[in-house]
Parts: structure tokens; C-alpha cells; sequence
């Protein structure tokens, strides 16, 4: 069982052909996601302390910092781009394993492609690459790991960015595997960190600790060959029983990576049809947060074990409460980042919204779905359900849908972003014979 | 149970009057020990590897390479020293729990050390804390921790890095229990990796992201103050029930870092009875390799499984062989880092002399020990026995054994040291107003 060989060969061999038309688009809605999510997320307080204290130790100005002015060494902007694009959550999501995907990988083929010439092509596929690594070692663990308290975006993510970064450094077969057991000995982060700003130590590690796997990899630093496998090594000292089969089996036909979702909205994804009920009923009906009575939500019981929480004191918390989500669908139409903030959710008048909310369990109902009944001061009453909310694995965002997101998360942390550049040059990136002109849409 | 606050009011408010004497004379072997081996190490081919890829994406020239020219950021300079330290697994050794404790904390300290104003007093306050912190925190997860497949010197070092770094930093006690957080969610390193050069990767991880750690405290970054006991935190993940008592009983009475150990050679613990013996015989007997005919060796069964390798094709694979090393003994006539390389390893005659080497079990000796008899090829025969090795915590190397090893390191990895001055400065430390003016005595 050869399990970190089989994968290094496949990364070190596999070409641009091999990769089907789907995965290849699939990869540049990730891309775009991501840009869109590190473009909001890049002036976060947690990424200006980031970024406060790595200035006076970083490197020469090798490597953009998405959205803002500094340039980092590459190890450096790897770790606060894949910080920024993952803090508010908003990110990618392989639902299998619950992996952000693009935060972790992303910025290594970012920090490389500045460093050396890379084409479309070569960043497409380095990128498609080290998210199918990611994903794969995380079906392996799943459920397990994060269950323990491995945050598995993290952990699988570093293994993930190493293998794409060993792409961009065309490695050989064996220095492939060098590069991805280097990255398994770096794997860090516990669940225990989430819901405060440690979660951007661990994610920001990933991408900055990958990248250097591959670079000392390339260098001669040498590792055992089963880093993956071993006895001690990661899926048995971080896994139960690890499926090592969802790791081999069919690479190259079957893509974890096409398996990506994106949220449209920045909160928990059981808040999801929820969000589309409410504003459906306030667009359909003209509702207005005055004339409410009461608002009654039936969904699953995971509904209301992950998001009844009246009165959330921080934003963060915000995100996961569904009664200061009705009051911002109500009062103020949208759940964007701008209604996910401190003070939105110290609001008065979106917490008495909120606090006509009763949230009704029904074991019969999917936990992509949900019904809201909305009761007027004038006595009507409308329901709106929601079968499946966009954003999931069978109703995805449209290209159009992650091309508006992004322009809103844009004009949140980085206004002066050029979006219609950003978007066009991500569509037709494998036409493009400097990836890292992307790069120049994407800061101030 | 609130371990990691209590844990960081203790870092945060330990004076240095509560530091018993012999507590700080141990830090300053401790020390002494580690100047040794990272000067012995700073040349090894690892950490060439290491010092080609961080050079081109270092930061300012801030902090010393020990033994070398080059000036890194503190970051990179903390892992560059924290791997040559340990490279040789020559370092110091935490017996009930294996770790080997000065290489992820004291390059935090002396990163540091060069950065602010830091006394003797201080430098030697903060290195004892962290590694109190350290092998305090390996006792709570031992035996269950390293035998799963964590490289303990690491994970546990991170955390022991960041408390050091905290004290020297001045934080307050809650910042310092995020320092505490912020490590032990960057805490990775896998048994699978040790005896090729991945575990230079993790143990120079653990002095880098521990002292990254405490920065990002001071600044501002948040986390969970329960990183170590929480449900999802460091111990319940990477150990199995783990004894939080044996991280807070009788805190600033029983002092972990004093039950520090030194080795005499550079090889597995269990050879070093075996070469006092082999050493013992050649010189009260005049025996040459030539006239050997057989050489017996009776140890506990424990010395047959770990050190039964014939004709070793490494330096590292020698490093825990008998046979290798009772060529080196007879035939050299020393088992020092010069007698554990790729070429001795090779050669025919050291190989020759192993040849003779018969091990036999005797369940009812101790691992300390060991008894040789040699027979020659006149008939003779003579014994030894060792009962208890130099270097054991029961026999502990003397403070002139540590100086003379430190020289002899120092020769063989950085002949231009100034080591009386550096041993002087390490003895008089707590006197000395600039702790970082040892590191002028430590490069060329």
C-alpha cells in the first residue's frame, strides 16, 4: 500500500489533457470564489494582526497581499492570503469532508506563480491538482478527524498545498512524495481554536507551510516515503481506520476537486433555505419588520441545535444565529457581510425582530430545506418553503451568482479592486500565458 | 479545570527570587549542552537545506545563526537553530518523556535576546518556564502521546516556546494563556518521520511558530483560553485521558526542567553503557582491534532489539548500532559525532570488528547497564561491567564533562567559536546585563 507514492506519481505525471473541461471550469469558480472571499475577508482585524506582525519579519517583497498594498515574501503572503480568504467563513466547501478547499492551496500556487513564469494552464492545473490531494486525504479520515478536533481544512490543506506547489516546481515522482510527507509533518490545527481568531493561525500555516514543504523538497531535505500510510504517520496517528481507498481509487477520473460548493451567503449553511424563505416572503409580500407578529421556522432539529441563539454578542456569533438572521432579512433585505457584523447584531431593533422568531423541529425534513410562516399584525399569514438552497452540491451558484459575490465582497475589502479585469482574466485563465497578472486586478 | 489559565498566571507572575538555585544552575547546563550540539549540528547537511531555502525569503538580518554567518529574521533564525540542535539527536533528553527540550525553546529566547534589552536573569528566566511548560505538558499526554506517533520534542516544544517567549515579552496573564492557544494549535510532527531529515522540519517548527505565537498574542490576535484542556483542544486530541495534574500539581515547587539529562555520545541511549565498557577495556588492557577475537556483550533484551544492525549504510543508522560502534570504540577508539558518519560507517575494518560482536540477553540485567568480554587472539580474556552510564539522571555528566563536550562539538561544526567565552558567559549568566552577547561568542 503505497499510498503517498501513488499520490506523488500522480501529481508528478499527470498532464494538462488528463483534467475533463468540467473540472477545469469547476476549478475557476473555486478560483474566483476565492478571490472573492480573501477580497472581503482582507482587512478583517485578525489579518491586519497578521499582517502587523509579519511585516518587520518578512522577506523581500516577492508576493502580492490580496487586497492591500504590502508585499510579502512568498511564505509570508501565502499564509495571510490563505488567512484572509478563509476568516469569515465564506469560502469554498467539499461538503463530504467539510474542507474549505481554496484557502489552503490557493495562495501557495498564488506565491509561486509571481516568483516564477506560469501559465494559465500550469496555475489551472497545479491548482486542480492540489485541491484533488486535499480532498481525497480528507475523505480518508472523514469522519473522524474533525470529530476528534482536527480542523480538517488545515490539516488536509497543507498536504493540498504542497502538492500543488510540487506541480508548479515540476518535481519528480519521488520528490513529489518528499514534498507531500514534509507537508503531513507540518499538519496543525484544532477545532478547539474555531469561533476565535486562532482558526487564522492554522489556516494561514497551511498554505505558507505547504509551499515550503515543496521548496525543501526541491532543495534535497529528505523524508520518509510513507508519511500518509506509515504506522506513525498522518492517517493513522490523525484517523480511525482511514479509508485509504478514498484516496487511490480512480485518480484521474473521478475529481474530489469538481465536487466544490460555494455559499452565498456568510453564515451557517443549515441558515441557508432558511435565508431564501425569508427574503422570499419579505420581496413576495412586502413585509415589512414593523407589521410582524411572529415569525415560525420549521426545519430539521440540526436547524435549531446550530443556530438558536437569541441575541449573539459578535458578529462571528451572528453567523451561526438564525434570530438575528431573521432580523437582518427583515429589517434590512439582505445577509451579506455587512449584516453579520458587531454591530448590526448589538442592533435593538434587528434583535425584536429576532425575538418574534419560534423555531419549530421536524424530524421529517431535509437539512437543505426548511418553511417559514410569517403572521402579520393585520392577521394574513404567508409560508414560503425552501426545497434546497443555493449554493448546495445540487443547486449550485451560477457563474453569474459567484461573479456578483465576489463584486460585493470586493467592495467591501478592496473597492479599488478591478473586478471586470479579475472575473474576465479568471474565466479565460487557461488562455493567459502570465497567471500572475490576475494578481494585479486584485490589490489596490 | 482551567489549565491553560492556570499554566499562563504562572509563565505571566513567576519570579526569578522563586527560582530555586539549582533549577537555574540546571537551565545553564541545559544551556551549555545546547550551544554544544546546534554548534556541532549547524553544518549538517539538513540544515544547509534549510539555510538555502530560507535565505532567499528571510526577513531583516535580526537574529543569529548559531556556528554561521548568515543573519535571519527572528523567525527563521529560531528554526534554523532549533534543527541544528536537535540534528544529531545529540541534545539534551527529558527522560520520562523522551523530549529533548532545549532545542524548540531556547531559540526562542535568543531570537528574542536580540531583539530587546534582555538580561541574564530574564534569558534565563523565560528558558526555564518554557521548558517547565514543555515537559510538563509531555508528562500529561505520556506514554500515549509518542507512542501514537507524535514527535513530542515538537508538539510539546511549540507550546514550551511560546512560553517562553510570552515571559520574555512581558504579557499579562491572559495574553499569555492565548500565546499558550496559539502554539498548541500550530502543535504538529510525526514519529513517522524521524531518522530522515523531516524531523528537522517539525523540531525547527516548534521554536518558530511558538515564538510567532506570542507575538501574535501581543498584538492582538484572540483564542480560546482552553486550547490544552478543552474538549477539542491539544490534550484530548493528541493524548489519550491525559493527566492534567501533571501539568499543575505543585507548580513552582516541583521543578520538570531540573530532571534534565545530557549524553555523553551521539547515539541511542542504550549503546552508552555498552561504549563505557568497550572504551574501559581498550584502555586498561591496551586491547587493539587487531587482536579481538570475540566480543560478547550481555544487556538487557531491549539493547538487542534497538541496536542489532550489522554493517549500517548511514551515519544515522550507526548512530543505533552496537556493531558499528564496537568497531568505532576499539578500532578509533571514540564514540563521538566524528565516528558516526557515512564514511566510518563504510568502512571494511570498522565493519571488520563488528563482525566479532556476539549480543546476548539477560532479561534480569537493567537497561542502564551492560557487561563486555572480549577475548583476543592470544586467549586472553577481560570483562567490564557498567552499571549505571555517565549521562543517566542517577550519574549525571559534570559540569566540566558538558564543557568538554561542547568544545569538542564546537570543533568538529564551528571551529571559530570563542567557547571558553561562551562558557564562561553561559556559567556567569545570571550576572550579565546583554544575555545576546553570547551569541558572539557562538558564530564565527
Amino acid at each position: 500500500m503505497d499510498i503517498t507514492a501513488t499520490l506523488g506519481r500522480f501529481v508528478a505525471r499527470s498532464r494538462w489533457d488528463d483534467i475533463p473541461a468540467a473540472v477545469r471550469h469547476e476549478a475557476k469558480r473555486t478560483l474566483l470564489n476565492f478571490f472573492g472571499t480573501a477580497l472581503g475577508g482582507c482587512r478583517d482585524e485578525a489579518i491586519e494582526h497578521l499582517v502587523a506582525v509579519l511585516a518587520p519579519l518578512s522577506g523581500p517583497a516577492q508576493a502580492s497581499l490580496i487586497g492591500r498594498r504590502e508585499r510579502f515574501d512568498m511564505l509570508s503572503a501565502a499564509f495571510v492570503n490563505g488567512a484572509a480568504a478563509n476568516v469569515h467563513d465564506f469560502d469554498d466547501t467539499h461538503l463530504p469532508t467539510v474542507i474549505h478547499p481554496a484557502a489552503p492551496v490557493v495562495p501557495a500556487v498564488l506565491a509561486l506563480s509571481e516568483r516564477q513564469s506560469t501559465s494559465g494552464e500550469e496555475f489551472l492545473q497545479a491548482l486542480i491538482l492540489g485541491l484533488e490531494v486535499e480532498c481525497r486525504l480528507g475523505n480518508a479520515v472523514t469522519p473522524y478527524h474533525y470529530a476528534k478536533g482536527w480542523h480538517i481544512t488545515s490539516t488536509c490543506g497543507v498536504v493540498g498545498a504542497a502538492a500543488a506547489a510540487a506541480k508548479l516546481l515540476r518535481l519528480d515522482d519521488a520528490t513529489t512524495v518528499t514534498a507531500l510527507g514534509l507537508a503531513a509533518n507540518q499538519a496543525c490545527g484544532l477545532v478547539e481554536g474555531l469561533g476565535t481568531m486562532a482558526k487564522s493561525v492554522s489556516v494561514g500555516a497551511a498554505p505558507r507551510n505547504g509551499l515550503f514543504a515543496a521548496l525543501l523538497a526541491k532543495q534535497g531535505l529528505t523524508c520518509s516515503p510513507q508519511m500518509l500510510e506509515g504506522a506513525r504517520g498522518f492517517a493513522h496517528v490523525m484517523g480511525d481506520k482511514p479509508d485509504f481507498d478514498a484516496i487511490t481509487a480512480q485518480l484521474g477520473e473521478r475529481w474530489e476537486s469538481a465536487r466544490n460548493t460555494y455559499k452565498p451567503y456568510p453564515c451557517g449553511i443549515v441558515l441557508h433555505p432558511v435565508i431564501e424563505a425569508f427574503l422570499a416572503l419579505r420581496k413576495a409580500h412586502g413585509i415589512e419588520a414593523a407589521s410582524i407578529e411572529k415569525i415560525r421556522v420549521t426545519g430539521h432539529p440540526l436547524l435549531r441545535q446550530r443556530t438558536d441563539r437569541p441575541h449573539p454578542s459578535t458578529g462571528r456569533e451572528a453567523q451561526v444565529s438564525l434570530k438575528h438572521t431573521a432580523g437582518a432579512c427583515f429589517l434590512l433585505g439582505r445577509a451579506g457581510l455587512a449584516e453579520y457584523t458587531d454591530a448590526v447584531a448589538a442592533d435593538p431593533a434587528v434583535r425584536a425582530v429576532g425575538d418574534k422568531v419560534e423555531i419549530v423541529d421536524d424530524e421529517s425534513m431535509a437539512v437543505e430545506g426548511a418553511v417559514v410562516t410569517v403572521r402579520t399584525t393585520r392577521g394574513e399569514e404567508f409560508s414560503s418553503e425552501t426545497k434546497q438552497a443555493v449554493g448546495s452540491f445540487a443547486k449550485p451558484m451560477t457563474d453569474e451568482q459567484l461573479e456578483a459575490k465576489a463584486r460585493d465582497l470586493a467592495r467591501a475589502g478592496c473597492p479599488a479592486a478591478n473586478m471586470t479585469r479579475l472575473i474576465q482574466g479568471v474565466w479565460t485563465l487557461e488562455k493567459q500565458g502570465d497567471a500572475a497578472a490576475l494578481l494585479s486586478a486584485a490589490v489596490p
